[in-house]
């Protein structure tokens, strides 16, 4: 059975089509999660999924599950997804890839007329990205248990608008939570969004796992006063002290390489005025490593760091935690079932560590679960201009059709 | 004559009353150029220059002559002066010493029933700060000829008023600009704005002449991407690459020290988001140094190093020139008469190099001009908390009145 391939074409026009809804002039997609763009993005997907004899169900929260029976309906069920929603100026494949690929995998196994033991779902979970609702990784956080559903239907977007309200306006608010215990396991195909596949010219990137990560907000109060008058002995320029700060994670960054990511993604400080001393500075970093105990490294040369440069009384530098993911490991099984793929089907690939967060994080908790990585153009995502191939699309998919036959027969 | 002193409390009391207009919460003074605060500051010091005997003359910018007549007032003139517009929260002293130690030197002229040869002048001149119409020192520089007058009327402010039709409306927009070759000399007495003299415990500053100032803005473009999957070395981090020059303008300046000023006041980084690196950096760079050959070192300096920085091509860097002020040295005889007057009156002093801009520095290049400084509190200025004593606001205008006598003397 595991001979049978996907169809390429279908596959990718499924894509474009899917990227009509939402379409931005640069060429990406806006579907903000629970708008009118995200409902159009749903109604297609429901539409493939049930003239693919998929029975659709829908929860509270608006994860949609299109479910394709098995020989036996009473075995736990084999999951495939990820997300349709994007960013404001996202692209076409982040998460889309995940869902219709999914679809493409139950169209293929219809048109070879098999039938699994299992029953298959592909899932199209809510609010991946929250940049509407914050935060990221709503659906799947909701399913297994991560967030109280009550609060998150109550999050508001920008314009005070509430999660559930606008769910309810769309349709897609459905029924009580699924039960998570009877998964078999759970598969997501995405693009790697970074540019490790590329630059080792692989095809496909074996997902074992995703960096743990620590998120810090820190405040640096110095002197604002004049730049003319203010000799630099005497001065307590905040925006000098950040910047030591900003040099010092990009070292912590090398030091744990190559696994170790340590990034400062903000930075304002205070006047912001050309002849003005910095007084205040305002930085965050995000520091990531597939493992805990060098993960906790990182934080502590981060704070014995500031604690350092303030020693000197020049500054008052406070470090903020503001968020911990531990480090998560995929499933052993599911991972050998994805290097299979990879292996039997002639692809060129490798192990990788997702950086990013995923739905499949989440889901890792309540069912074995691995993910498929595929190449974007540039390593570039959350743009417009992200970009895979036909080639490399179909690759993943082929992949994630190997990987739910394989585990299946493992299970 | 010489001998005679300013009424100390007279001129701590005018100080205070002139405060009470646009006085803000924290203690402060908000009198933008052109606003009914300003218009009623002015008003206040026309009518307490009236009540000294003065003849008021106003010209097309807005600038106010308090003239006290001489001896022979076809001699040229001497002035004193400085700016009663403040920041949006500026202070009680910040040009407005300048401007009431000018008329507390008038009356005390007349306390002693003296009659000078020369006539005497007590300017206060236009949106000097340029908070509400940039630029700054306005009024100045268009009595020097900098400034274009038609031009300067037309520039507008944020709710798109325009300066000409502004002062019309307080009444303030006057008769065609004065003769400025007729000026014996000008003196100009100002709060520090620095903590040179509080450091070096100095009541007055003898201001040799001001710095010469080099503006650049530099853009740094590297690539955006996501903090997560994108390992350090194949990152192009404009913030880490801003961080750098930041480093590098700090260094500069104490390179050159002591007299050199380096700083970067403005940076704003792209998209400014806690998980997507950096990948654009937007700097100002504000240069000071009271020699010429020293600042084009430094200038020299800081493109080098960005050019050596974008060689790797990893980053795209602009520098551009923006603002070009060369050094200002005061004049020799002028200066010695402020010398002369701390001396002769018991107060500690030393040189110093005004690191501001200050309407003095257009005024030299008309008229042999001097500027004297007292201390502020903290090196705090351009702040509701700017602070200077009674004593040394009393001392500065002793020192004004005796450099104007001895100026007198020796022209």
């Amino acid at each position: 059975m595991k001979h049978i391939r996907i169809n390429q074409s279908r596959l990718w026009d499924t894509l474009m089509d899917m990227a009509k809804i939402g379409a931005t002039k640069k060429g990406g997609n806006c579907r903000l999660a629970a708008t009118r763009e995200d409902k159009n993005g749903r109604d297609l997907f429901v539409k493939w999924a049930e003239q693919a004899s998929c029975s659709i169900e829908i929860d509270e929260i608006g994860n949609i599950f299109a479910r394709r029976s098995g020989k036996n309906n009473a075995l736990p069920t084999i999951m495939m997804g990820s997300h349709l929603d994007t960013q404001p100026t996202g692209g076409k494949f982040d998460g889309v890839l995940g869902v219709l690929a999914g679809l493409e995998v139950l169209r293929t196994l219809n048109d070879n007329n098999v039938t699994t033991n299992n029953p298959i779902e592909v899932v199209c979970w809510t609010n991946e990205e929250g940049s509407r609702f914050p935060p990221a990784m709503m659906g799947s956080g909701v399913f297994v248990g991560e967030f109280p559903l009550k609060e998150i239907m109550a999050k508001e977007d920008n314009h005070g608008l509430k999660l559930g309200d606008e769910l309810n306006k769309i349709g897609y608010a459905g029924n009580p939570l699924k039960n998570k215990q009877n998964i078999l396991a759970y598969f997501e195909l995405h693009i790697e969004q970074g540019p490790i596949l590329e630059n080792k010219k692989k095809t496909i990137g074996v997902v074992t796992g995703a960096q743990g990560q620590r998120w810090h907000e820190i405040n640096v109060v110095g002197q604002e006063s004049h730049a003319g008058p203010t000799p630099m002995s005497l001065r307590r320029d905040a925006l000098f002290a950040a910047s030591k700060i900003v040099t010092e994670v990009n070292k912590i960054g090398f030091k744990y390489n190559p696994l170790a990511c340590a990034t400062v993604g903000c930075l304002d400080i205070f006047p912001n005025s050309r002849n003005v001393i910095p007084g205040r500075a305002f930085l965050t970093t995000d520091l990531r490593h597939p493992d805990n105990k060098t993960l906790l490294k990182m934080d502590d040369d981060l704070k014995n760091f500031c604690d350092g440069l303030q020693n000197n009384k020049e500054f008052n530098i406070s470090v903020k935690d503001i968020w911990y993911s531990p480090p998560v490991t995929f499933d052993r099984n599911c991972i050998d079932s994805v290097r299979n793929g990879a292996r039997a089907l002639n692809y060129s690939f490798c192990d990788i560590v997702s950086g990013a967060g995923h739905d499949a994080v989440y889901m890792s908790r309540v069912a074995p679960t691995a993910m498929i990585f595929i190449q974007c153009e540039g390593g570039i995502s959350h743009n417009e201009i992200e970009n895979a191939t036909i080639e490399d699309c179909s690759a993943g998919a082929n992949v994630l059709l190997y990987s739910i036959l394989d585990v299946m027969d493992k299970f």
